[in-house]
């Protein structure tokens, strides 16, 4: 099995009724705003861009009006920023009675790259159904034209691929209705006295919001999913954010509504055509689950809610702890069983380790407050942890952690074991300095592994340098003209995907909404 | 302006809301059945087939709940007849939680060549829309799918364009919701002792059948119109079999509804979003509406009809009689301004002399019955003309009446002169001897003008080559598997498309449909 998919069809899985009811009371109301394009523009070829095009302005919305569209006739719209809705306009005949169906195709993107490179050429390996297009019919004109699935993008290209020798085409009334449960009149309001680092904070809150739905989505283009891992992000922008603490709460019994027959929560669940648990199971992910409860109880101190989750959280302790050898380090193997970061030669032991600590005192915060026989056990499972971690993965010579059988050094090794606390602040911080002058030929490949280097510089008190990679890297997608940032974003490799081509990365995605929560904070 | 297009988008038209009000009373109710697929089948190349495709039966429909469906899988339903209605089927997932969207696409063909060769290569100058597709994406799984949008078949090719490596699909329910406003309980039954004719008769029938909708439509794949020439074959047959006279006495309303400023009948009308008149004007169409109204009455002797109705039939009389010359002769022009036959190089004059003549004759048969002051007015129009014909139009050396001012030599020219009754019988039945035995080069392309043509046949009493000619004819179609007649058919050239392609053809087409007429109304 590769690092990107699990096949479980088979798994029998425990549905809560109650957690699953609470969750559904929970479900939050969707806030509609109507958005008109800002401008027609034209998709140009630019080295100079990350995504290798750039998009210039070429006519007013209003110039549509004058124009009769004839097959053949293509043009792009420009809504002015990242939007997620229902996409309609209203299509009329000019010229002689309609004597043929119209036939117009409609090509949704984030980017001005899925304007310009034809998705037929698309090779990846994920489902190409994710690039969004529709082919519509209109067997009558005049027609008020409505696409009944939900859309994400900033542009549309709006091709006549037929109409007829007798009748052109006009458009009018293009719009989009956009939705979000995120509700606005609820965000803390800030402005950064730095520029950069205020236009940060700006695209961070539109990134969560656009994937702020009936669930906390990990990207509104794709997965439109509830996935853990962005969970745990997104509910800790949230907090310095939109504060609507009720949809973490909604996503928590989600999780819990469901989970395999041993009580291990999913990795990330589908709510249509009802609650489903997907069969992907991550070592990581399962335990989040914890680390993201405990989150939601320091933010809230929701004692009810804290009394129906300890159970599931501790399972999910319970379930981590049966993969930890007699050495006290987490069993390796080759398939997909933690995510950590897309990368396909990372090693996954080490991190995880540092996940699994990391969440074990999490869980202590929680037993703390609710379950206070279990702290004991916690502390002292932490301890031996971090223990087997200093004897068998340290590397005095190489002055990192190692991890797996091949002793590979990585950045999220060193990373992880960081916000595990392993070792002392000044050992920490050394480490992190080594990171920083020396960094691992395995390095970070997602904004996602780029949080947790940002989480680990600010806890060895490096908040300079954490301020200074958000700008750098984040900055850099601003710069690059992102509305919401990225799923996937390397300077370097600006073509990089882990699904084989970037016209299918998703470019509004949860995880990477974070310098939001790093700036408020921690008052960058 | 070439043949086959005319845009005169500038015109006014006038609207009578009395015989509007009238033809929406007589709106029929459409009778719905739903058909499942009778096999699933492959299409194979075959250049004994006038197609140059024959489809071969591969699989029950009832394996495919046994089949799971991964992306690049197709399959071909046959529904085992010619049907037109509304597509649906159930599509669900097999394996994992659907992770992806499921992207279908369905291609509609009357015929096998329509599921063997691309779309994407059609080159024709009809509207590419008319090309029966839809894609599908499913966000939800399972999910019924019913297309909204009607659709003319015998096969179905359904393609999954992409699903995901962790779920298949699995379809079920496949069917298709017939539509048609004949109603068979009506149907005059009939059984011919001669085989081919019998089949030519039920084929002839299924075809008017699938083109009785809320009017009578030329053919429900293309143009799905009301088209006066194809009306009034169409009604020729109903008389005979279906009987639904309120069909034609709704369509002859909803043409004397909406007329040209000056009163004359446009060749064709839309339905949606409003009855609207085409602004395409054809001489022979327009003289049309008095021969379907001659031929209604004398079915039904319909007075109120005949009384509302004479006045804009004695119009188009008029009109018709401004194009006549000095010499008794009609102007001819190079633009499209009589229809005839769907044919390149044919002149249109000498046969739009003989429709004249024929359908003054159907005015004076009216005028019999309701505006007696008129008979001794047409009868010398009438013999005008006819002299007019043979002493400008008739070629003794080449025993063939000539048009235009090449004096071109055509099948349609003597065709339509001697169902104009040009001659005496005796003159009229040798010249049909010299068409059989030394037909002109400029031949017939159409079922249209082979009605025309067989009709000449039995006029001059020779039914036994009618016969002969209608199971050559139609009787090739029933042999290259023909449910229903064509639009276009002709056995040296089985390319052969006044629209640059083949595949744009209808298979289903009202003007194909006489046979039955015929065979029923002559006892052939």
């Amino acid at each position: 099995m590769s690092q990107g998919i699990q096949k479980n069809s088979s798994l029998t899985f425990h549905r809560n009724n109650h957690f699953l009811s609470v969750a559904a009371s929970l479900l939050p109301a969707l806030q509609q705003t109507r958005l008109q394009p800002t401008a027609l523009v034209e998709v140009v070829a630019d080295a100079s861009e990350v995504s290798g095009w750039k998009t210039e302005k070429c006519a007013l919305p209003a110039s549509l009006m004058q124009r009769e569209l004839a097959a053949g006739d293509e043009l792009i719209i420009d809504f002015g920023t990242h939007c997620v809705g229902y996409f309609g306009l209203r299509c009329a005949p000019a010229g002689s009675p309609p004597d043929a169906p119209a036939h117009l195709q409609f090509i949704f993107g984030e980017t001005p790259a899925e304007m310009a490179e034809p998705f037929s050429e698309y090779n990846g390996w994920l489902s190409s159904s994710w690039l969004q297009q529709a082919d519509v019919y209109l067997d009558v004109l005049p027609e008020l034209v409505r696409l009944p699935r939900r859309y994400c993008c900033r542009f549309v290209k709006i091709k006549v691929i037929s109409a007829s020798a007798k009748f052109n085409l006009k458009l009018s009334d293009i719009h989009l209705n956009t939705v979000t449960s995120a509700d606005t009149t609820s965000l803390k309001p800030r402005h950064h006295p730095d520029a950069l680092l205020d236009q940060i904070d700006q695209v961070s809150v539109l990134t969560l919001r656009n994937c702020m739905q009936e669930v906390f989505e990990d990207g509104p283009k794709r997965d439109r999913r509830l996935w853990l891992g962005d969970l745990r992000l997104q509910a800790l922008v949230n907090y310095q954010t939109f504060e609507q603490n009720d949809l973490v709460k909604r996503c928590l019994y989600l999780f819990a509504g469901v989970t395999r027959e041993d009580g291990m929560v999913s990795s990330n669940l589908f709510m249509k055509p009802d609650v489903i648990a997907d069969d992907t199971f991550l070592f990581d992910y399962a335990l989040f689950f914890v680390a993201t409860l405990a989150d939601y109880i320091a933010a809230t101190n929701d004692q009810q809610t804290l009394e129906d989750l300890w159970a599931v959280a501790w399972r999910q302790v319970e379930l981590s702890l049966e993969r930890v050898g007699p050495n006290g380090i987490l069993q390796d193997s080759a398939d997909w069983w933690a995510f950590i970061d897309w990368h396909e030669s990372l090693n996954k032991q080490a991190p995880s380790q540092g996940v699994l600590i990391y969440c074990l005192m999490k869980a202590r915060e929680l037993a703390r407050k609710i379950d206070s026989e279990k702290v004991t056990l916690l502390t002292a499972k932490i301890d031996e942890l971090k223990s087997a971690v200093m004897e068998q993965l340290w590397d005095e010579n190489k002055g990192f952690f190692v991890s797996g059988a091949e002793q590979q050094v990585s950045c999220a090794s060193q990373i992880w074991l960081v916000l595990a606390e392993v070792g002392d602040n000044d050992f920490r911080s050394r480490l992190i300095g080594r990171l920083l002058a020396d960094p691992p030929e395995i390095g970070m490949n997602t904004p996602y592994m780029m949080h947790h280097f940002i989480d680990a510089l600010i806890s060895v008190g490096n908040t300079g340098c954490a301020v200074q990679e958000i700008k750098k890297y984040w900055g850099g997608m601003v710069r690059a003209g992102a509305d919401t940032f990225w799923e996937l974003y390397d300077p370097k490799r600006p073509e990089f995907s882990p699904y084989g081509s970037k016209l299918i990365n998703s470019y509004c995605h949860a995880w990477s909404c974070t310098p939001a929560y790093f700036i408020r904070k921690y008052g960058l």
